[in-house]
């Protein structure tokens, strides 16, 4: 079973915290202890954890990323958002996080980020669990 | 149980589209749910997912690696790759696809990409299943 | 059950190689054949796979970010650290390694590296394993 979130992007560049709905979908999926996998499905948008208390840090991400990567170049690929995939090659879009005790095993100042790199649009994360218990086999 | 799917590059950079082995190797293990854990066991190639249909989308990433990482720079790395290692941190080694009901869940533009970065070579990609209904603990 | 390695930076960015404390939770957690998932949960840090044979890999790693990515920078988070938290994200700070026959599976020469950008600081990398053979479901 996959489960997806659904974000809508307002901007070009925007960080769209999704910690909750990652939480909640570990909730509902009922696992105690294992792994959540996030994935997106796109290929121009990404998945990052990053300090979530200071807004500007995300700005500070987006903005080197755009210094590093421009959005008008000399691109091969003519759609106007070969950035996009750029960035979201440099991000990646396969990410995941522990889950211990039925939470997600966060640092104190992590939060999840859905990257959209060529906004506004609908986007979809998807997500899987496995419950670890089950998986482990004892040591001896 | 690993598997592996031989990879040949012919360029120094380059990206070769490894999905259908993937896909090929997800239904040999007859995951019907579950994750497919992608590895590349090289120090000087990654895996990246992103767009199949354009291949200028594959040269503009390629581009800006290089423009962002020059291969002549005053490495202290004597072997004339410092570049490439420094691409492969960048891109990342280990990429996960969730697998649903037999298939790989990619999105509509996804391919999965070995990337080269020190080529020509024989190189390796390691992969690993497993399947999530034997794992997954009912909600009570 | 989550595992944690206690790692102590000694510089502003520095990797430390924690190949050996994987191996020896891997042997601890009795994982025969499985995934090793490795998790920073810091927001300043991240971990990477990429060459231990040769201490200057590391150096040209670290150089190349600090060039792309400043100390000192006209950023908006006002804690002297954006550029550690943009390393983060460029790096990851979610890596697995595939585990076979008791062992990480890992390049002849790949070691694995926590990736100090905002030290010196006490650091936790946190380990969970899954063990594949009894989620991997046979092929009838």
């Amino acid at each position: 079973m996959v489960r997806y979130i659904n974000v809508k992007s307002r901007h070009r560049n925007e960080f769209i915290d999704i910690t909750e709905d990652v939480a909640n979908a570990a909730k509902e999926a009922g696992v105690k202890s294992g792994i959540c996998y996030i994935y997106v499905p796109h290929t121009t948008a990404a998945i990052t954890i990053n300090e979530g208390a200071d807004p500007s840090v995300q700005r500070d991400i987006q903005q080197a990323l755009t210094r590093l990567i421009p959005h008008e170049y000399n691109y091969s690929h003519r759609e106007g958002n070969a950035d996009a995939h750029i960035k979201s090659t440099l991000v990646g879009v396969s990410h995941y996080v522990l889950v211990d005790e039925g939470k997600l095993v966060l640092g104190t100042w992590q939060s999840i980020y859905f990257c959209e790199f060529d906004g506004p649009r609908h986007r979809r994360v998807a997500m899987k669990f496995i419950a670890s218990e089950k998986c482990i086999e004892p040591r001896k």
